[in-house]
């Protein structure tokens, strides 16, 4: 496999890793997803701008209190990688909807961590009618 | 000054030239920020997720057409860079709302090229009163 292959794959295997985390509610594993060296920030649907790690983990915290992320499966991701950073695009299905995502990833030793995650409204709809598996290979 | 403070410049020369263009409605000027060499990406508000040069081109071409993003400015811009690509994440102020924006930039050559761009509805509003001047020094 190609070194570029593996990146894709590993950068991947960081998103479906991310939306399982969010299928599951479960914030120990979105904590260990999101980079701890560099300022990241997230955009929740119709949100502000969350900036810093602490803030961008107490609003996981809160959104999966409420447990609105279950049953979220990610669909038509596409990989941008340039280096020791890559963009995941694509659209995330949940509650009988869709939205449009980007994922931001940069590498830390062999791993890809979360940079920036940024979802909202679309009028679009996945072409792949197979979600993205949320398992982790 | 630091090539990691020259760098942050040089991207936000390129982040300035975008809204510019936007400001403008100049789609030649658009047409040269986007990268010709990796297949780039373009979420418009509530839009479907937009995929290809060409494709993001011709809604840059609807858009302005419209005459839509006239007055734009970008508000509280802030740069995560990791080697050859960055992101630059902030609020965009247009007909008198906000809207919550990532673009992201890949460096070609001495110059930085949009790779994607992504700007959705927000309840949050910047806190720097002054925007991010859209002239291109």
């Amino acid at each position: 496999m190609s070194e570029s292959g593996s990146d894709d794959d590993a950068i991947l295997r960081a998103n479906r890793a991310f939306y399982a985390a969010m299928d599951r509610g479960d914030l120990a594993a979105m904590a260990d997803l999101w980079s701890e060296t560099v300022p990241v920030t997230c955009v929740h649907p119709g949100d502000a701008v969350l900036s810093g790690r602490s803030t961008v983990l107490a609003s996981w915290k809160e959104i999966f209190a409420g447990g609105g992320t279950r049953g979220i499966r990610c669909h038509d991701a596409t990989v941008l990688r340039q280096g020791d950073m890559a963009l995941v695009v694509g659209y995330e299905a949940l509650g009988g909807g869709f939205l449009a995502a980007v994922n931001a990833f940069v590498r830390e030793g062999p791993v890809w961590k979360m940079v920036h995650h940024q979802a909202g409204p679309t009028r679009g709809a996945p072409k792949a009618s197979a979600p993205q598996a949320p398992t982790v290979h």
